[in-house]
């Protein structure tokens, strides 16, 4: 999906970006497995520019900067649909992926279990 | 699931509680349609109690409070499944809801898409 500018700016106006640094918990799910990808956050500007391209773009809270998902890996994550939370500070994008969306290799970034933590000390 | 409280201590002191109020971002998905159900915050002591319990807490950042999610309203959300991921700021539960996970009623919180907030502008 993409949306026009003047659209994604209604929407985006209609959120509460109370979380740091002014942003709102951006979760990916992949649309078709259902698998939860990964949580980031994304301030205004990268949400009007995730609904208007159709590519999730982030806002880096250690890079402190936009950041378009996939921008040196290639692996854009490409939205087919988004939602909103009841308070409006979190979204949910249902994407598919270009690619593995953890910087790991894996396809999702939560590829371990409690086991994993018991095993490792 | 449930672990013991030594496990739970384990598995929690991994985590980087780098988020608001030193908090995890906690990812809620029905562990039998995969919906995404909500997404909150939770301190250590939320996660411990959630790993011995079996049942989700969570840390309100409103209330600055640990929250048995369903404390209130009886809809508990017991929890199937536990993940982390890449950067340990973050956790994924499967759980089986015993009730509307949204305190409007709706199952997920995720209810709304661009196109309600364009027809309710």
């Amino acid at each position: 999906m993409n949306i026009s500018i003047d659209e994604a700016k209604i929407v985006a106006s209609k959120l509460n970006y109370r979380h740091e640094r002014g942003t709102v918990i951006a979760v990916l799910q992949d649309a078709e497995t259902k698998e939860v990808l990964m949580v980031g956050n994304m301030d205004k500007e990268a949400l009007i520019l995730t609904l208007t391209t159709g590519l999730v773009h982030l806002w880096s809270l250690s890079r402190e900067r936009i950041w378009l998902k996939g921008e040196t890996s290639g692996h854009y994550q490409v939205v087919q649909d988004f939602k909103v939370d009841c308070d409006e500070d979190a979204v949910l994008l249902l994407v598919k992926s270009q690619g593995p969306v953890c910087h790991t290799g894996n396809h999702t970034c939560f590829y371990r279990n409690s086991k994993f933590f018991l095993e490792h000390k």
